[in-house]
Order: structure tokens, then sequence, then C-alpha cells
């Protein structure tokens, strides 16, 4: 197998796109980013799944926390805060070139796709990484306490309202990121990260052009389960799912991407359950490297089964 | 006396401006800053000398590089140096913050006047501090390698080329900011700062109706002077003057500012000079803050028998 295409949120993504990068040639994988949760914040263009594949994939992401830098400092949050400046969303030291160097150079027309190609390029990363889209695209949160921007919901609301539905503003006029399309066309194996379906792989399918180019590629295409036991890993995935009328198992999630999978990796500790595709089961949790890469084969050696 | 209003640039008169808030009460004072200076980096709006009397009256300087915060750290660039970005110019992590706050609150409308004064509140000022113009006025080096901004001269380039001229861009359709004109008007005493006066105080005095305001007022308005002995106590003044033919002492100040003030505070320790303007001398270094107390003083007094 030669050319990986993974569709991929924030950190449950990153960790499998690292494990790839350990089990196949890192030149030979592009990450596909969900961009829906990217927001301006203070003036500056903030992307929260690209930073942490950043981060990941640079060996620079803090490990503990999920998100940002390690051995990140504070002293920007800390002078924000004597200004009365907003301090909902934690931005550190190191993180704000990222931050700054992005709105910089998007201000002066550069588009983000090839902003974060010089910035894994500057940080030695070999793997692809490439936004779904240019396009600014916002996933919106409905809410029994009304519309709620993601990082809101997410971050200054931890994830506490109820959600009714969701919707990524924007996603209609939005196009496919150069280099997108073909990631799906010519690739080998197509992985979905074990990212929240609803929140950071559905913004991406809902990209024009996205979804067709799935349905009609000719790899493989396999979902790595985000629930094992009926719990999500990390995040709000099953309490979401429980908002939005589903079980939180894996044959709900399998059912949520019929038509677009041909395998679904499984963790084997969950109960026997009919899945509408092909399943395969191993250890999904992703504590260690070494998980990540286990992961990353047994979702590789389902794709290759499937491709016969 | 009861109001003092000080024309100035950067260090040398946040340290005069910090002496006279320890001198008289500190809600008399009202400081017009030069923004020639200020400069967009990174995309961020940056304003040197305003920011470096914030900091000096919020007793947040760093008193050994007279520029930026003190405890200051360093994230950010190492960062942005990672990643590429242009390093020529220092950001600290907590310094950021203004910058980032300032940016953002330009970009939706705010003037920068307002957003000082916002600033000034948040950290308990009771001064005031009020930029020459909300208009951007950019001081442009005419220099042997050709027009260099006023930060790539100053900064990027220490100063080394020599000047032929210097000019302030856009201050032809400039207005002076609000209070401006009412702070020189109501004075008592009006104070041009040690700064420097081709760099930092000219471009002040270019904007359309300062130097009228400051010929029509009621208040006597006194230089303290940037050199003592020949040579300027930092910075690039006595270079500065050299270049553009004039010797480096009082004399040649004064004689610059002439028709301007009606007294001068020289150091002790000059050579007499024949002065067009009544003269007041002490030592005039300011290391200490019993220094600056003490030439805030002598300037105030030199104010108050010119009034007699």
């Amino acid at each position: 197998m030669s050319r990986i295409t993974v569709l991929t949120g924030g950190v449950g993504g990153a960790k499998l796109v690292l494990g790839l990068t350990r089990a196949v040639p890192a030149e030979d994988i592009t990450a596909i980013v969900n961009t829906g949760d990217d927001f301006e914040h203070l003036g500056l263009a903030v992307s929260p799944d690209i930073d942490t594949l950043l981060y990941t994939l640079a060996g620079k992401a803090n490990p503990e926390q999920g998100w940002g830098r390690a051995g990140e400092s504070w002293g920007f949050m800390s002078a924000l805060r004597e200004l009365g400046g907003e301090d909902w969303f934690q931005l550190g030291d190191g993180d704000l070139a990222l931050h700054v160097l992005r709105s910089f150079a998007l201000r002066q027309g550069e588009r983000l796709s090839a902003i974060i190609a010089r910035f894994a390029r500057a940080w030695g990363i070999a793997a692809t990484i490439v936004p779904m889209s240019d396009d600014p695209i916002h996933t919106m949160i409905e809410t029994e306490e009304g519309v709620l921007p993601f990082q809101h919901y997410f971050v200054a609301r931890r994830c506490e309202p109820a959600v009714r539905a969701i919707r990524f503003e924007g996603v209609g006029a939005a196009k496919p990121a150069p280099g997108v399309l073909e990631a799906i066309g010519s690739a080998d194996a197509i992985l979905i990260a074990p990212s929240n379906p609803f929140l950071s792989i559905d913004p991406l399918l809902a990209v024009p052009g996205i979804r067709a180019a799935l349905v009609g590629c000719r790899a493989s295409v396999i979902a790595v389960s985000p629930v094992i036991g009926g719990k999500a890993v990390k995040g709000p995935t099953a309490k979401l799912m429980a908002e939005l009328g589903m079980k939180a198992n894996a044959a709900a999630i399998a059912r949520h991407y019929d038509g677009l999978i041909d395998g679904f990796l499984v963790d084997e500790r969950d109960p026997p359950s009919d899945l509408p595709v092909a399943e395969a089961r191993c250890d999904t949790l992703m504590l260690s490297l070494d998980d990540r890469i286990r992961v990353a084969r047994a979702a590789l050696a389902l794709a290759q089964r499937l491709r016969g």
C-alpha cells in the first residue's frame, strides 16, 4: 500500500496520524483536517485541529492537556488579564507565534493551505497536512441555550448545553482546499480518524465535493471507532450522541457513516454488534506511541484485506 | 501650578514624566506622546513610545533595557524563529498582550487614544496619556542607504546609516488626538521632555495645530535638554545632529526649538553658552527615581519663575 489519506479532527485524529507516520513512510500520508473549529479570537486566526496535528507531528504537543505546546509559558495570558482582555480561550506564548503568523499571512492574501504547508516544512513534518478548505467554515452548535459558535460551546461552555443540531456556516459556498480531492482520488487507503463524527468529521464531509470523492474513490475507506464500550475516550462524543437521540456505540457510528465507509475498526472490548460494513477489532485505546502504531496498523490491515 | 502638559517620546521622556508624577499630583499631568515610531509588525499595531510610558508609569518597565516589560518571557520569539518569522523586532510575551489588544480594537474601529486610555485605566495610571494623533503618521528616515521606516532605521539598522533628512508621512492629513490641543491650551506649564528633538518631538510639532497651540498658549514652555556635555544620554541624538550639520549641544537644540520655548533646562556640566531663551541648570542625568523627581522639579521651577 503506498498512499494513505486520513480525514481527521483534533487530538484523537492526531494520535492516529502520528501512529501512521511510524507505520508507513510519513511522505505517503496526507491528513485532511477539519477547519470548522477555526475562529478569530482577539483578531487572531486560530485553527485548533490543524495546530494540534502540527504540534503532534512536530513532537511539540503537550501530552497531558491534549492541546497546545509542551513546555508552554503563559506571559501573554497573564498580561492580557491585567488589561481586562477576554481570557476564556487559552493562548500560550509559543502557540501565539502560529496564530500571529497565520493571521498576518491570511491578511496578506496567502491561502490557509499554503500557510500550513510552510509551517509543516519549517518544522520538518514529512506528512502532508491540508485543511479541508481555504474558505471560512464555522461549525455552529444549536443548543437548548441558543446557537453557539463552536469554541464558545466547546471551550467557554465546556460542552454543557444540550445540543439539538449542528450546522456548518459557509460550507455551501466552500471549495475543498487544493490537494484535497486529489489526495482522496489517488489514495490506496483512506482512514477516518477516531475524531468526533459530528463535530470533526461531518464538517469535512459537508464541503462540496468531498463526500462524492470518497464515494467514488478506488481505495477502501476505513473508519476507526471513537467510542470504546459506549464511552468516548475524550470529549463530548457520547454526550452529544445521546442528545442527538443515538446510542453511543460503534454500530450507531457505523450507521452514521453508512454509504461512505467500507470497513470499521472497533474496539475489542465492544460487545458484538451487527455492523453494516466489514469489521476488524483491536485495542483502540491510544495511550502510548506503541498504541498509536498498533491502531494505525490495524486500520491499514483492514483496508488491505478489503482491497483484496 | 496645577496643570502640567508634557510633550514626550520614549525612554528619556518617560523618566521625566515618572519624576513629575512624584513631584505633583499625577492627575494633573497630561503626556502627549509621539506616535511617529508606531508601526505594524507581523500585522500587530505597535506603539513603542506610548508603551514605554505605560510600562514606566505602571511600574512594569524593564529598567535595564529601557524598553519592554520587567520580568518578560520570550516564548513567542523563540517559536516565531522556529517558524521562520521575522525576528529583528523583539516582542515579549507580556508585551504582546498590548499589541494584540490594540490591533484588535483598532480593527474594530476604536481610536488609538481611547484604547490607550483604557490600558492606562486598567493599570491604575492616574496621569493622562494621549497619543499626538489618532491618524497614522510614519517617521521616515532618509539615509545614505535610501529611505528607511523608523523602526528599520532604529532597531534593525541600529541607527547606523547616516541621516540626510527626516519626514513624517501622513502628518499633513493628521489631526491632533482628542484632548491634545485642550491639554496645551489649559496647561499652567508645558514641558518638552529630553527626548530626541528630531525623531521624537518634531513629529509631534508637525501635527497640524500643535505648534500653533504651543505658540499661542498661556503657559511657559520649558524644554529639558537631551544632551549632557555634548553627548546624548541614550540613543542617536548626538550622531544624528552631526549628520544634520549641527553641534550636539544645548544651544543648537535651543535654537531648534526657537520661537517655541520660553525656557531651557540645561545640564550643570554643560559649558556656558548664549541661549536665545531663559536658562536654568541642574544635574539632568536621570539614573534614579530621585534624579527624575529633581529634574521634573527643576523644569517646573523654571516654568514658575518665567510665569512670575
